[in-house]
């Protein structure tokens, strides 16, 4: 099914004690990643392959709809296979 | 600061509630989305920009370590910028 992929991040300037315990284990277990954040990849599915308007449509869904604007970012949205 | 990007989604064959409920919420409101998945999209910041290594590495711990993968599936890692 084809589909616009949505990707959101929590603000940098966030504390993310997910991605923070994340990285403390990481680092524990020897790797040299410093920090890491979480956040969420939500696929928007369409019966038909989606047109520059239902990309359009999406972001703005993406900015009002999919994620919290005070303490999220909107890093990208993207009709899958090309981007 | 140079980023690994890992991509994990719920399997397929697997409810996704908070998926179904964004779908059922987009569809209300009028969007002809099909469904909806919700996943993770994690982020591993390295001081210096990653290797290859680093990448078959975070591919490593995307499978073992980051994904359970009796319920959810690693869909993409790759070195931000590189994709």
């Amino acid at each position: 099914m084809p589909k616009i992929i949505v990707e959101i991040m929590p603000k940098q300037d966030l504390l993310d004690p997910q991605g923070k315990a994340v990285a403390n284990a990481l680092r524990r277990a020897g790797n040299d990643v410093e920090t890491t954040r979480i956040g969420k990849r939500i696929e928007l599915h369409y019966k038909n392959q989606p047109t520059e308007k239902d990309l359009e449509k999406a972001k703005e869904l993406a900015k009002d709809f999919l994620s919290n604007s005070v303490i999220e970012d909107v890093v990208d949205v993207y009709i899958e296979g090309q981007n």
